[in-house]
């Protein structure tokens, strides 16, 4: 699909043409595509750019990552496709180590996203194969496999695109959740530590950004975790949604999310 | 993916599995997926049920395809996988033709979905091959395609999950548009004669309904479309969303669309 260059939502389209060519590849899942869709919708109730509470969430997973002993990087297919040179920054910008974390898991997929974070400048990847060893209590199946060097060990964990069930899993195991979620009232939004409510596309660069900046100052970390309130800052998302649809009613605007042209 | 049968978002995982299903067999593409993700989104801000206004539009719809001389159906890929039977109904009941109208069309998947609507029990389907001779006018491409004898003559057309585009060109020639669209500010939920703010899967057999009720009380019918007001009831629509979001985040409860148990 051709997308001319002037198109107020060219963005938006180029992304999900970057997720279907993925798909295509066996990076993204059918299933992957399909949450990408949901998060289409609340990007655009969101406005399609980052919130204030958005960036506040940065900042505390910012800080939250620079302090931590042993932090991880969750990737999946979605995340791999969209933001895998930004991962890789962050592993680099804060010492985390980086997993593969599939919810449909097969050797091969595995093994293409694995490859696709090495291309990205990955020095390590774990959770591929034999490597996914260790078990998260409480989860079916292969969706609760971690790598003992990695996830079971961590301390605290970015997880962005992550669902629910395993997110809470990891609460549970007493680790530090950060999730990157654009949905405000998803269960994975609502039990992690620190949400962001943001598209991950826009996230990544701002968080390693941040990183870089914050990871030498460990007082100024501190300060700004213990400023932060996950709940408040969360309801804060869902209210901005709130009133932008208000708004849009009021003025009887229409927007599109098609491919088409916005008429706001 | 196994769906537990008591899984209370159980019908929305079978739904989503229906829709992988046939996008392997190429009857939905991949951004027929990513379109059906956002559906979800909205459908869960709608709470997932037929809302009042929604059944409002849908009386009216009921009432237009019982006026109307030439009614059309038009079907796309994600209207063929996920309600063939309904629409092969609500053509016997209103005496509309079917029409197989894509945004990417390619003319095996005009006969996959042809075929489909067959063996769901459609004895004529229109706009298959040389058949999609007319043009719709302003329309660029493969897009404005559609069949002499269905679309480009009909007085009234059903345009259930419709590009925006096409359905603000359909209106500029003169036909009263029905579109069916969970996202209650998207183009043509906005520029349709007469917008349905719900799911396919629960609005078809509802309309098949109506349509079988009303159709041999045209006084009726008239009654119904003269108190019918579009934008008020799309103005509804919104408001029911925004009283929900506000509903949940007050009440600080968590909701998912990932497949697993709702906490509500």
């Amino acid at each position: 699909m051709k997308i001319p260059p002037g198109h107020p939502r060219a963005e938006s389209l180029h992304i999900r043409e970057k997720l279907i060519e993925q798909c295509k590849k066996g990076v993204v899942t059918a299933a992957g595509l399909v949450a990408h869709g949901r998060g289409e919708a609340f990007d655009y109730l969101l406005g399609e750019k980052t919130t204030k509470p958005a960036l506040k969430a940065i900042e505390a997973a910012a800080a939250a990552l620079s302090l931590a002993e042993k932090p991880v990087v969750s990737v999946n297919g979605n995340v791999a496709a969209l933001g895998a040179e930004d991962i890789v920054k962050l592993s680099h910008a804060v010492g985390a180590k980086i997993e593969v974390n599939l919810f449909y898991r097969s050797s091969i997929r595995e093994r293409t996203i694995q490859e696709l974070l090495k291309k990205a400048g990955a020095r390590e990847v774990l959770g591929v194969g034999k490597d996914a060893s260790a078990r998260i209590p409480e989860l079916g199946s292969e969706r609760r496999r971690v790598d003992p060097d990695g996830i079971f060990v961590a301390d605290v964990v970015l997880v962005p695109l992550e669902d629910g069930d395993r997110s809470e899993a990891l609460v549970k195991m007493g680790k530090k959740v950060i999730a990157i979620d654009l949905n405000p009232l998803s269960r994975t939004a609502q039990k992690a530590s620190i949400t962001i409510v943001d598209n991950i596309i826009r996230t990544l660069p701002r968080l390693v950004e941040l990183a870089e900046e914050l990871r030498n100052d460990k007082k100024k970390c501190r300060m700004i975790l213990t400023n932060f309130h996950n709940r408040k800052n969360l309801a804060e998302s869902i209210r901005l949604i709130n009133n932008r649809l208000a708004k849009l009613a009021k003025e009887k605007k229409c927007v599109t999310l098609e491919g088409e042209m916005l008429e706001l």
